[in-house]
């Protein structure tokens, strides 16, 4: 057991001296992710896609609240599909896995497998759209997408990712972009409320939107290393497919017209953002509103009469409330058991002894956000644990918001903004820009800040460019990416 | 409006005029699947997806209850590791896509997309399994799958198809085998309680099974049509899996291992079980417990004062029951609405009209097995109604098995298989057989019926083989396969 204990806390390498290689160590100790013998694809373990489950659980119910339906699409593109938006391909087309044969038999045309699947949703829309009365369609799927990304990372960038991709389309250009707004919203109430993860909602530059979209708004959170990590995208097409895949509807006055789309998607990237954002150096530290077991029950003196029983009982009494709870009744010592569940995130420990049960109550030791207290069994301790998965929901949201805030720093030249970051460590610069691209890639090349989001909250920090010195337009949020 | 309605009508083609068209008009129509641009991949529209989510919410609570775990793999499998079983490999490569290109560069190594996922799991056993401690793993994924059909049709035979895995590995071979069993029967609860198909369990023969499997478990349907349809299979692997990936425990006397495994799945061909076993003239007929909309509620003379409001407190009244209810307060006629739903096989259908609230009634009507009758509004209206849908479940299921018992002839010759089909129309014939493999082979030539299985229920039909005369082992069900 001591052996054991011992292992596991010293494989896992501290933050502070390799955020990098401390990332990987949780993704393999808390038994997230196993790498397989193809670079860039992973298996996602149970406890790791429990996670992603509760995820889709949440999302789902949120796209269900806001009218939308699931479909699935088929997982192949053929090639000339692809081609049939001009700035679409050109941005996939380096990236896609190409199928080429079915069998032994080589195929007539390539097909890709989808990376995205506006195409598809096209092609099907030109199918089943007619007239207005066909609009709007607000579809979603829950799927895996292929990019053949270079460098790869467990939930960060990964050749294949889980995701969900929304695509819906729309009688006018109004409604398309109150849906796109809609769906950000979406996303950064379900960061902030689920997640604990605060985020920045902005919209991307002209220069980094989504390859077909004419608008292309994001979310961007701060991890625990300073580095931005793009949470969630939100695409406002226009009518651009509508017209490249021909699709048409007749409105009301019996006139043909274009229709109007848009598409969102959030991955598995989120798991990384949770592990970034909230964990530390004795492991993960889970949201509880998506943490697979909220709530692990570790007897001590376990073999005394009645301990076991008791730990029963409060198993069935917190599940029967609702709350996803474990009892650990394995043979390892209770401070092995600690140990594992603080690594593994679990928000809420409860200890329950001899003792405790003589006196009434149990010990609650929350992951983060304060010290372990006893509480009074009987009716009232399901609402009592409730009571402190809020506390450590908050406790994480509040220091994960105060790191975001003590690392953005607004600035107001190029060399204010590589001295900030060497003094005070990465993070969020608010800089004014003049709108113009060439001091985008100026400010990105001398300051090594490649993230870039035009915030929603805009704040006037100075009159200028921060690059070029000319009348400013917008502030811009920059940071170094994930 | 009258149009519409006549125009629905007609557009589905009678069952005994073309089954084939019949299913196919319905599978559009019905609005569960549309065709892409490539052949054999479908569109999964809302209304068919649904169907498809709630068989995938029961089933994977039926798989948790039986203590399994969702995982996720990789799509991808290198054509190195697809080789590594060697009667696996020759089962599956023959229909494989394979990925040759990852963006413009020629990838070093082939990678299939997986047909299934064997060997995925198996690799990762090899790197997560050490001892009798990690055992079993009790894994199951929902993901889809490739494999490069000839001829397909929607949901019966697709490229691609959505389905779940389960993969187990367990200490020895009768906790394997035990598991093999379990889930066969987790199928056949599953379809008969769920789905309203009864079906007939049994084992592959040896010529038939899996490719790599020591046994092969299915559980067969039969269609309205007469045709058998292989509903779910379930594996025994043994230990050959183990050894080709050299998968080893230490057990608890220290000894090195090979443990043993288990594969079971069922698809989106359930929906087309579905659709073939209870449709009829007048469209699809939907199971209760996999509807997406298990009533409709169609007000009449809707613009009368009151019944609009009626209606809404009854949608309310039976959404906080927990039935899935729809409210259809659309400007088409009453008519069109009845015609249109039970095309779309809503299980119950409920009119409330200005008489009938006069009345303190509604009316309900069953889908199939009964007449339309009136029912008590008040709060005693949601059980009346989940009584419906249980009498509609169980009179699906009486015809269905009906049908199934109609349509199985006991033959004792040859010649009486190919006359009594002929007489009776195609069914599940049940005879007796030697063992051999050419006697499959030529009960398949000469009388046409090629699926064929050795059912758990075995009947003494006559002393010898149907084919060759000699002594019989077993009886076998054959039929003609989907």
């Amino acid at each position: 057991m001591a052996k054991n204990n011992q292992k596991m806390v010293e494989e896992i390498t501290a933050m502070d001296v390799d955020f990098a290689k401390w990332y990987t160590d949780i993704c393999k100790k808390a038994e997230l992710v196993s790498y397989t013998s193809v670079k860039g694809c992973m298996v996602i373990r149970p406890y790791g896609y429990a996670i992603w489950e509760n995820i889709q659980r949440i999302l789902d119910g949120m796209f269900r609240e806001t009218g939308h339906e699931n479909v699935n699409m088929p997982m192949f593109i053929p090639e000339s599909l692809l081609q049939k938006e001009k700035d679409h391909v050109e941005g996939f087309a380096p990236e896609v896995a190409w199928v080429t044969h079915g069998g032994s038999d080589k195929l007539e045309e390539r097909l890709c497998v989808r990376p995205t699947s506006e195409t598809l949703f096209c092609e099907h829309y030109a199918d089943i759209i007619h007239s207005y009365r066909d609009l709007p369609k607000l579809y979603n799927q829950w799927v895996s997408v292929v990019r053949w990304e270079k460098t790869t990372r467990p939930f960060l960038r990964s050749r294949e990712f889980l995701w969900q991709e929304g695509h819906t389309i729309h009688a006018t250009a109004d409604e398309a972009m109150e849906e796109t707004i809609r769906m950000l919203n979406v996303y950064s109430d379900f960061c902030e409320k689920s997640l604990a993860i605060p985020v920045v909602k902005g919209r991307k530059t002209e220069s980094d939107k989504f390859a077909g979209a004419v608008a292309t708004y994001c979310i961007e959170a701060l991890m625990h290393d300073g580095k931005a990590l793009q949470a969630g995208t939100s695409h406002y097409f226009g009518d651009g497919f509508a017209k490249a895949f021909e699709i048409e509807y007749t409105d009301k006055e019996n006139q043909r017209r274009n229709p109007h789309q848009t598409s969102w998607g959030v991955t598995t990237r989120l798991i990384g953002a949770i592990i970034m954002t909230h964990g530390d150096d004795n492991g993960l530290v889970l949201p509880p509103a998506v943490a697979p077991k909220q709530v692990v029950i570790v007897p001590v003196a376990m073999h005394k009469p009645g301990v076991l029983e008791k730990a029963q009982e409060l198993l069935a009494q917190l599940k029967d409330a609702g709350i996803r709870v474990v009892l650990d009744d394995s043979e390892n010592s209770p401070g092995w058991k600690f140990a594992e569940y603080e690594m593994k995130g679990v928000p809420v420990r409860l200890e329950i002894g001899p003792r405790d049960i003589e006196n009434g109550v149990c010990v609650l030791a929350p992951r983060v956000g304060g010290e372990k207290r006893t509480a009074a069994l009987g009716e009232t301790l399901p609402e009592t644990v409730q009571a402190m998965l809020c506390e450590v929901h908050d406790a994480m949201y509040q220091k994960a918001l105060e790191n975001m805030e003590k690392h953005t720093y607004a600035c107001t030249s190029m060399e204010e903004i590589t001295r900030v970051l060497k003094e005070k460590g990465d993070g969020f610069v608010k800089a004014m820009w003049c709108g113009d691209e060439a001091c985008e890639d100026k400010v990105k090349e001398v300051t090594g800040v490649g993230s870039r989001c035009i915030p929603e909250q805009q704040e006037h920090i100075a009159e200028t460019c921060v690059c070029c010195g000319k009348p400013a337009k917008q502030m811009l949020y920059w940071g170094k990416a994930y």
